[in-house]
């Protein structure tokens, strides 16, 4: 019978073929946010049912009011074994600014870097690098005899756009997909040689607001003065969300925040953290934020607003004497511990329309909201997992927070009752949702050899 | 010999080929501060050089560092007759956002409006159809024996982008251009059957912020609250640029502002402003700006600022968790009287410095700088020029002011130590600088009419 050193063995002989794969739905430029890509969502969802079907699985694209999903499953070569639900993402983030990436963002490459190899494109790292190290172990199960666990699948087409068709898409398969556990791979790792679990995680809002003043744009000479500037408005709005001392100014925002569990704190210092590498990475070197608070802290366990975007009146080259009709944000919210997603997007529309003058009008788009999640860092999956990690890397796996939000972890927990274990292989530098984005081909070939001991210390 | 009812005469007999002619100019998409419309810039500019030599001017197309100007000239038929260099310019506006026009721009068309027919096109009233007028003028007398003044004609291409290259292009054709009088038509009546004389226009500086942070995009979710949001700091530079009374809040500002002699003040309210039409024509119902001041007064006689365009981080469909590397404003400056249009310039870049936070740059790009102008309402080519336009329309002529900045009247003042007299038969809702753009078919009729009358009355 095969052993777990035949799959990992099976996984290095592979490396070529894998990353051939890996690049073929990289090529596809399946971005969520916009429409003119929605083919290439669904021939994404297509790439990765045929994928699924060459290595054994039962699977279908599945429709939604949305980009589709993709079901699959596939059943233990034991009796009795677990059953696990194994999540990830293929829609990618839009690759705008384009100008600022080295190659085409949907040619992927390998490039050389300070730490071996680099697969360089967009969705490198979020998340199709990421899902296809779970597929390619089990393909290693498969081609060793069979799977240990029984492994369902879920591939979401719209984690870029806030999961809307995600919890009902859930609650009407529900039997299909609930497992013991969900596994979640769209995480990172502590460092390029230190394996992590994610315990928590921060919620999201996302809110667009459109002022809206005169009914046509005006020439500022004619009304300059006169007339109300919607972007002076939207201005004083985004300038007032925050106060002086760097806390977010929604009326009622830190309801439900806390204080970090002393336990967790402890476990965060002895992880050394380096605030001046984190932040010099990306030619910064003081923390913005709340005041007294440190970066790791505001990144992990505090929320915030940012503006996303911003847009109104002329802005192409050269000057242009308009008084524009409208101007319009993108606001998200992350969220912690017990924030109400529903009452902070509440709060900031009322917020909003508290700072309108006369004559001016808000109107609203929300794109999403998921709450905060904390998970227990003392359970068996973790134990295990963990210890399947530190096998692979030589280190023991850190257990981590992140800034970033998860919807289907939420999702998971409130629909069908499961928790769930993130690990993942991203790093602080991947660049995801910025131009350049990379994935470690380190990340991807050990991603996979990990998810190869995962799955069998759970079967054990 | 043919007397000014003959040339009158001949305007109304040749409306027709008047008015191809004009949709001939307004076809060509001359938008100055668009790099790929360099070269229908440079058309429109051929085009107007040959209808000149059609008329009998000798003309030529001149080339600057910028757009080429063109310049032309055409004896009077009698000696001793008056010298007036005509001034105008065939550059336009961008005309974002398209998808508000109602027929494509540059395919200009005649629509019924409540007071007769319209001419709508990008450029129809600024200031294509404005220059046309005086063009008709000089054909119509060309027909009837000759000019009653000696004209010289100087169109220029760069009116929209802040007129980088007519300084020096005046001090070097000074002796060509100098004239005893500069005609003007790029401002407006003071309603459809009252026609006006401008004295009054406000000033402009043209100053262009980026406000630059992290040197890349980053994921909102991994560096939100820890890394600083340029359109954080942009909103609240912005936000800052007003008191809370409405007044502008940079330092030293209002230095050079006076108040409206009471002389003027009261022919201004002799005219009987109906300021809740003005603003309810575009929607709006309450003057914003200064508290305590009439709108007439804020257009007219006060200086603003405003934000003609903002952009940062993503702002296509949907959401997209980024928080941008930088953010960027296009910021305007209407001055009054003798405000000090460098020292402006300067004060609002040291007001920004003043505001960055730690790791956070700005850089500004100026797209040009002149002051206010206020011309002797006493004239004797006021005096005669009012007479020739209650002559044509039955009407005296209101002296008013304009919120509205011609940077050539400066500069002709400067250069050439020569006083303009500005004429134009612009309406408010004629949406220059907005989609849809018109100007009344009575406007290019008797706007023709009407030069023919002024340049009568200059010679007598």
């Amino acid at each position: 019978m095969a052993t777990l050193e035949d799959v990992l063995s099976t996984i290095d002989a592979n490396q070529t073929a894998a990353l051939d794969r890996l690049f073929s739905l990289i090529a596809i430029p399946s971005i969520s946010a916009i429409p003119a890509n929605f083919p290439d969502c669904a021939r994404a969802a297509d790439w990765l049912t045929e994928e699924l079907r060459a290595i054994g699985f039962e699977a279908a694209r599945e429709e939604t009011a949305g980009r589709p999903m993709v079901v699959g499953s596939a059943k233990a070569k034991t009796r009795d074994a677990p059953h696990v639900l194994f999540y990830g993402h293929y829609d990618v983030q839009p690759v705008d600014p384009l100008d600022l990436w080295t190659t085409p963002p949907f040619e992927p490459r390998l490039a050389d870097g300070p730490n071996g190899q680099r697969i360089y494109g967009r969705g490198a790292a979020d998340d199709k690098g990421q899902l296809m190290t779970f597929l390619e172990a089990c393909r290693a199960f498969r081609q060793n005899g069979g799977l240990p666990c029984n492994v369902s699948i879920l591939f979401e087409g719209e984690e870029e756009t806030g999961s809307p068709s995600l919890p009902a898409f859930l609650t009407k398969n529900a039997k299909t997909l609930k497992a013991d556990l969900a596994l979640v791979c769209d995480t990172g790792m502590w460092d390029v040689s230190t394996p992590a679990i994610t315990t928590m995680l921060r919620g999201l809002v996302l809110e667009e607001v459109t002022i809206q003043a005169a009914s046509r744009d005006l020439h500022s000479g004619i009304y300059g003065g006169a007339a109300i500037n919607p972007i002076r408005v939207l201005a004083r709005i985004i300038a007032d969300l925050h106060d002086p001392d760097g806390a977010v100014a929604l009326p009622g925002f830190y309801e439900g925040v806390e204080e970090l569990p002393e336990e967790v704190a402890a476990q965060w210092r002895e992880l050394d953290f380096d605030e001046a590498a984190f932040l010099g990475e990306v030619g910064l070197s003081t923390p913005a934020g709340e005041n007294g608070r440190s970066a790791l802290e505001m990144v992990w366990s505090r929320p915030t607003c940012d503006v996303n975007g911003i847009v109104g009146g002329y802005t192409g080259e050269g000057a242009k004497t308009v008084l524009p009709a409208k101007a319009s944000a993108k606001v998200s919210f992350r969220l912690v511990g017990k924030q109400n997603p529903e009452k902070i997007a509440q709060a900031f529309r009322a917020f909003v329309r508290a700072r309108l003058p006369a004559d001016v009008k808000a109107e609203f788009i929300a794109h999403g909201a998921s709450p905060a999640i904390a998970l227990s860092t003392r359970g068996e999956a973790v134990r295990r997992a963990a210890r399947a990690l530190e096998a692979e890397w030589g280190k023991p796996a850190a257990l981590i927070g992140s800034g970033g939000s998860i919807p289907v972890v939420g999702a998971f927990k409130r629909e069908l009752g499961m928790d769930s274990l993130m690990v993942g292989f991203g790093l602080a530098d991947d660049a995801m949702h910025s131009p350049n984005e990379k994935y470690e081909r380190s990340s991807f070939h050990k991603g996979a050899r990990s998810w190869a001991r995962i799955l069998a210390a759970l079967a054990t």
